[in-house]
């Protein structure tokens, strides 16, 4: 490895944007996570393809660590340096290349935000859904999988990404998929480099699926005895195939803490939000359903937002819910969990997690994408008392050996970075190693995000 | 290569299951397509995941190529043995393991054809939708990433696998995916298996998830002036967020061939075939809506099949327009296109085929799932005429370079076996050596179907 003569021919192409500047090194060293800050060698903002593609020969040439950089605010440590090297940050690489109206796609480039691209969108009846609620960027929610609060209508970014193009680790570009809906031409190469968290290559071009935005919207908000009777009502929704837009639940806890954060006076119990898109009788129909399934589980407290500024305030609520969390406890830092099962077996594991955290002495609220089955619990642990984290991630594992137990994963869509690597063995077994042969054959010095996601190098 | 030990061994722990008979052998020579015959050295049965792996085992060992075969209705020649080596025909895994009511999936063995898992749905409200006309194996339509008339709704093969356990080129037995509905946890080696045509490993038992029967069906015919006229309506249809079941286009030769072999009077003018799925009020309102969009396209002479009668012939009809079209010519045998372009540029690549085909005498009426892009020129060939193939074959190239030149793919859904193999270094470039790398990682001694889908080996 020669960190320093990589530097220096980077340094001699792309000038000033290479940076070595403290403040710029801080900046890439964290992320919104529990992991300690890890510094790159030198980040750099490339503006176009060659560069990347530059940048990673040179790495390559050297044998230096390459780690893509979105937005930082993944959750696993994915993002960050561990072993030094360089961040290739992605902000500079920000247009939005091509709106196909006809085809309801969008081609762009990977630092393009979510909010930033559904700004541009909004007067071509156009959307993009998914929705992880920070404002990340779209090569890194690409690169983690992500999906979030609409993924129960609209499908992960495994469904919504069709084309790539990737610089490889040996700094060749390649495209994947077409800008066709479909094809049978070959391995889904594709899919492959949607969730390798940048260990295959980076990502500098990429075709996205759009939506119709719907004619109407309406959501609402709804309380129940028992999470339980939430998660009954839930699965009996989808059941009548009502096309749920957002369904989302909020455990005791979690009430408390947007009550207490956000001002809200919402009923000490386990809530639902939802939302509904369609035509305006379409809404109505569902709504209609939902409510005569709600009432068959004792739901109480309707509250309906049709209004853009109520289901905006509804909805940024739901975003701020982490927040209003941390905020319960201040000074405290999260381990955030992710788990994902069967939704046949959530109701159970959701309870037996309260019921352990709870003899376990952890803060966990619960938030959860209910309609895929993935939740998280929050869990709220003093940075300076190592006792005290060390019981939040034992309880962490005994949710993923849950998880694993009910048939789920270890995480629904946070992804592995070094937080989850833990797991990868015992949710993949054999599987894990089929991963590791295909990032030995794809970057064979393994310069790229080494450390993440595949098993260790000997 | 030692096929004779292999088959030496392989009959020493499986006895009768494992044939040599002429009448076995030449079963499962020939495929559904214009490709010579090519008889496996033998073809086995396997009836547990445990024998799969011992079979991959044994043919590891000496090296013998091993093809998995479903129903050998795939296009391309895929589960052709041409390099010979031992044909794994998975009939005799045809149970259906668990069908998970409130989670809406079905774990299966490979052997279970699309109407025989239908058929075993029925009383649950549940069913799988993936469509490709033949009554394929879902092994089979999961190796080819088949979809059909119902993908615009519900997503191809790649969209409804949820986990696989696969038996590798080396004999080991891997599980890939969960039973939840989404997962960041690694690579997607799902969907690198799903398409991989065999060429990766054996798949042995699958989950797939099921969608709810709709409450309301009801289906139309339609005819348009021009295929302009029917595409610009398709397109409109998804853009108002109708949310079509199906949406399938003939051309005018299509028309007259079902006409002719089914008995139908259908105008002679491009014609949607169509179906909506959604409670009673969400189908009359869907209905309306494509009613309206049609006028404002010149549609005529709707014909409504609400009946579940009527429903089925009109579907039935469409199902045999493939042996229609053979029909039309006596003797003729087909050599299928498959290209799909993004559907701005349907309406294009379509006309300019049938300018393309008239100006080079073939005969190719068309077919197509047009709301995903794809469409099929059945190419009309007799087989004793070999200028008539050559002329069919350099249409057929014409159309693969148009559909790239449109951003298409030289398959929607068809797959690569060796018919598409000169078009892979075409479509993707770079991209193709890739998919060689990950061949040659995981299979390196290259038993798993040979010769198909990646780059030769020297
Ligand atoms: C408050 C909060 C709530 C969240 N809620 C959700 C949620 O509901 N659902 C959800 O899915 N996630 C959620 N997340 C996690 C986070 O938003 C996602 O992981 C997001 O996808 C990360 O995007 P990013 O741009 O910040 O990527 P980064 O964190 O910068 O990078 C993520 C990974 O992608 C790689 N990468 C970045 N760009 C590229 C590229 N161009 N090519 C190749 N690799 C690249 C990085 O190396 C890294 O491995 C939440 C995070 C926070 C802080
Ligand atoms: C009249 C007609 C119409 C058609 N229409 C369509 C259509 O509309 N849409 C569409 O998508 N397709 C269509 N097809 C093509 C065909 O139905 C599909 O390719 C189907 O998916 C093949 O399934 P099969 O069980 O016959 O597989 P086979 O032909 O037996 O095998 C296909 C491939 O899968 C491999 N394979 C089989 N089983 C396994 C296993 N268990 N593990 C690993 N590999 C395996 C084989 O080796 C081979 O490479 C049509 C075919 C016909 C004849």
């Amino acid at each position: 490895m020669d960190t320093q003569n990589a530097i220096a021919e980077l340094l001699s192409s792309l000038g000033q944007r290479v940076t070595r500047s403290k403040s710029d090194l801080d900046l890439h060293a964290r992320s919104e996570s529990h992991f300690s800050a890890a510094p790159p060698d030198a980040v750099v903002y490339p503006e176009t393809t060659a560069e990347v593609a530059q940048i990673v020969a040179t790495c390559a040439r050297h044998r230096v660590p390459v780690v893509g950089w979105g937005t930082g605010t993944s959750l696993e440590g994915q993002a960050q340096a561990f072993q030094g090297g360089i961040v290739v940050d992605f902000s500079r690489m920000n247009r939005i290349l091509n709106v196909a109206q006809q085809d309801m796609t969008v081609t762009l480039q990977p630092g393009v935000t979510r909010e930033a691209l559904n700004d541009e969108l909004r007067a071509t009846g156009l959307f993009f859904p998914v929705d992880p609620g920070a404002n990340a960027s779209i090569g890194g929610m690409t690169s983690t999988r992500a999906s979030g609060t609409t993924a129960v209508r609209y499908g992960t970014m495994r469904d919504n990404v069709l084309a790539l193009e990737v610089v490889t680790a040996s700094g060749e570009v390649i495209r994947t998929g077409t800008q066709a809906r479909k094809s049978s031409s070959g391995y889904d190469l594709t899919g492959l480099f949607v969730g390798a968290e940048g260990t295959l290559g980076l990502i500098t071009e990429l075709t996205l699926r759009l939506h119709g935005q719907p004619e109407a919207i309406s959501a609402a908000v709804c309380a129940f005895e028992t999470v339980g009777d939430a998660v009954a009502c839930v699965i009996d929704t989808i059941q009548c195939g009502v096309p749920m837009a957002r369904i989302e639940l909020m455990d005791v806890d979690s009430v408390r803490a947007v009550n207490a954060y956000a001002g809200m006076k919402l009923p000490e119990k386990p809530h639902l939000l939802l939302e509904f898109h369609g035509s305006p009788a379409g809404v109505t129909e569902q709504a209609e359903s939902f409510g005569a399934i709600a009432a068959d589980h004792a739901a109480s407290g309707f509250d309906w937002a049709t209004r853009t500024e109520d289901r905006t305030a509804l909805w940024t609520m739901r975003h701020n819910a982490y927040y209003a969390i941390l905020a319960a406890r201040p000074g405290a830092r999260a381990i955030v969990t992710d788990i994902c099962v069967p939704i046949s077996r959530l109701a159970q594991a959701i309870e037996e997690t309260r019921t352990d955290l709870a003899e376990a002495g952890v803060d966990g609220p619960i938030l959860g994408h209910v309609g895929d089955g993935n939740f998280h619990a929050v869990l709220l642990v003093d940075d300076s008392d190592p006792a005290e984290i060390e019981r939040a991630k034992a309880a962490s594992d005994r949710m993923v050996a849950r998880s694993l137990a009910l048939g789920g994963t270890a995480t629904g869509e946070h992804g592995i970075g070094v937080g989850k690597l833990d797991y990868m063995q015992r949710e993949h077994g054999a599987g894990w190693a089929v991963m590791g042969a295909i990032k030995q054959a794809l970057d064979p010095d393994n310069i790229m995000n080494p450390g993440k996601l595949v098993p260790p190098r000997n």
